[in-house]
């Protein structure tokens, strides 16, 4: 399996996995694919810095790259103390009542949350690139919009190629003027933030929009199958970030969690704006619909809605409060049904990739037998 | 491009192409796919069988089939009176008041709408398959569940194959369990009635949910390239609703309607309730922006919603009042950009096919030069 940009980047199946864990990075690039760490929980350089030594010391010299959260637009001088200080009183009692139902307990005294909005704000992932850029990473890729114009500039400099995602043709078209080099379609039916057009729609419309750009498919890949699919739309490879929580490399947290994946369906998704206040797929749960209530307060916009919830989202995960146990995900969670390693998924992704060309051949009359 | 299921109905694509349009029907079908004729506005048995000896006379002994709205389960004794009934006042009074906004002039005296909710009630479907199988018709399709145990054993008497439209796999377990031969996979990004999971994702959960029965993929597919996906997916065979409106042979009765069509793009459409009751999805107008609208008074559930709304879409879609005119559509629309003959449009899919398949094997190193 083999495109223009896998050749151009050395590795040998043109499948990109995104991931919060450095050893399913690892991992997926030493089985042939192209790991991609995301950045947005490193709040601190230094923590960063070992996980990338981490990488550096487990990947045998395989390309692998990284993921930030940089808005395209600068915020200048706002903190976030006057970002928590626009959050209404209304809201807040909100979250205490939904806690409070469900008895959550509080986290320990100076236990501060892991998800916060400054991994969202552009001077902590120009930190994280400061670091970054000291280590031989192939790909910066952008979850926000493009990155800045001297952030872009930069990366060339240093021969790393910039990707960002995309939900519509003419979001990608934006991208490409800013001079990004890869654009990846994400489509809405896959994890974290999407927008409304299915990928079999927006992959051919984005590869259209962008060429000769290279598109990499996002949304509803969990097989060789599907990888096939996005190919045969036109894609120059694949990006999955779902279908990496279950393997046995990926340092969950939560076992509650976990076995939550492993048993939820394609219709057990949501794509709400109870994360961040942009709608984003994720396992829907009590705490979704009570941020869907028509009768409850509703959501705010980004960035305040992830400030709101940032501390509750710790409580439930740390105390694996069931009802409302969540993470971004997409529909093909439903395929996601055993914990298998990194190069167990890999394999059956590229057998899976023959398989249906084999039959897709046959189809078109052009069996090899 | 020969599939089990092209064979076993002796066409040269397994493409079906369902329309309301009996010219459509006729043309697909002699172009090398499958046409299947929409019987829901048919409430006179008079005026289907016109149409199907039209049909007759011009599908050069190609096959073909009829698709009904027909409910699985049976409402005794219920008529459209009562049904009206149970519309409140407040309903009818946005409907005028909407109506009003926009200055949309009545229907003439006496003259009914079109859309009436008798075509989806069972004897109505059952005086169309009274009709219809005096034809030889080969493929009957309900879009509304598996048809009662008498249709499907009356069709397989006379050898017609059955097919029932599913949105989830478990749908499509059911339709397996009631008797049918092939299930109809309706993607999130279709038109018309859809579901919550995208094709990417549905194809291949329905294909092995039901195999060894055949599906055919619906829902995002308008081009040769989409096709070649959906069968890389596990389906037998596509199924396409949205295309054809933009064709030639088309009775659309409205240009400005057309026009509409031709300038959508993909984000221009809405899965509603405005139309039926039900999630369908359609080009998104004032219309649907008025019933989606949380200060209004919100749609009413399938079958009210439908009959409350039939004579002001009949008002809309005569008058031509272009900021409320709509149709059930899926986000190809997108691509449907030029009128075409139906020979073209399906010249235009199985070229794309072939290109999308060569492309396919050079990325899989197959490549035949």
């Amino acid at each position: 399996m083999q495109t223009e940009l896998s050749k151009k980047l050395g590795v040998e199946h043109a499948l990109f996995g995104f991931t919060p864990f450095p050893a399913v990075a690892a991992a997926i690039s030493r089985a042939g694919g192209f790991g991609v760490l995301g950045a947005v929980r490193y709040t601190d350089p230094d923590e960063l810095k070992r996980d990338l030594d981490w990488i550096e010391a487990h990947v045998d010299g395989m390309p692998y790259g990284l993921d930030v959260v940089m808005p395209a637009k600068k915020v200048e001088g706002v903190t976030e103390a006057d970002v928590e200080a626009m959050i209404p009183e209304g809201h807040r009692q909100y979250v205490r009542d939904t806690l409070a139902t469900y008895a959550v307990p509080e986290l320990d005294e100076g236990e501060a949350s892991g998800w916060r909005i400054t991994g969202w704000m552009e001077q902590v992932a120009r930190t994280q690139l400061d670091v970054a850029f000291d280590y031989p990473i192939k790909l910066l890729a952008n979850a926000l919009g493009s990155p800045p114009a001297d952030v872009i500039e930069r990366a060339h400099e240093k021969g790393v190629l910039v990707a960002a995602l995309a939900g519509s043709a003419r979001h990608a078209r934006k991208h490409a003027e800013a001079g990004i080099d890869i654009v990846v379609a994400q489509g809405y039916e896959g994890g974290g933030h999407t927008g409304e057009i299915a990928s079999m729609v927006l992959t051919p419309e984005v590869v259209e929009a962008v060429a000769p750009l290279p598109v990499l498919a996002a949304g509803g890949i969990g097989s060789g199958q599907q990888m096939a699919a996005a190919l045969t739309l036109g894609a120059q490879g694949v990006w999955l970030g779902s279908l990496w929580l279950t393997t046995t490399e990926a340092d969950m947290h939560s076992r509650a969690l976990t076995r939550k994946l492993l048993a939820a369906g394609s219709g057990d998704t949501v794509r709400s704006r109870a994360l961040t206040g942009k709608p984003a797929r994720q396992l829907r749960t009590e705490w979704t619909d009570a941020w869907d209530d028509p009768n409850g307060p509703g959501t705010l916009p980004m960035p305040l809605q992830g400030l709101l919830v940032a501390d509750a989202l710790s409580r439930i995960q740390k105390h694996e409060v069931g009802p409302l146990l969540g993470t971004p995900v997409g529909q093909i969670v439903g395929r996601m049904n055993s914990e298998r390693t990194v190069q167990e998924v890999v394999d059956d992704l590229t057998r899976g990739f023959e398989e249906a060309v084999d039959r897709l051949d046959r189809i078109a009359g052009r069996s090899h037998e």
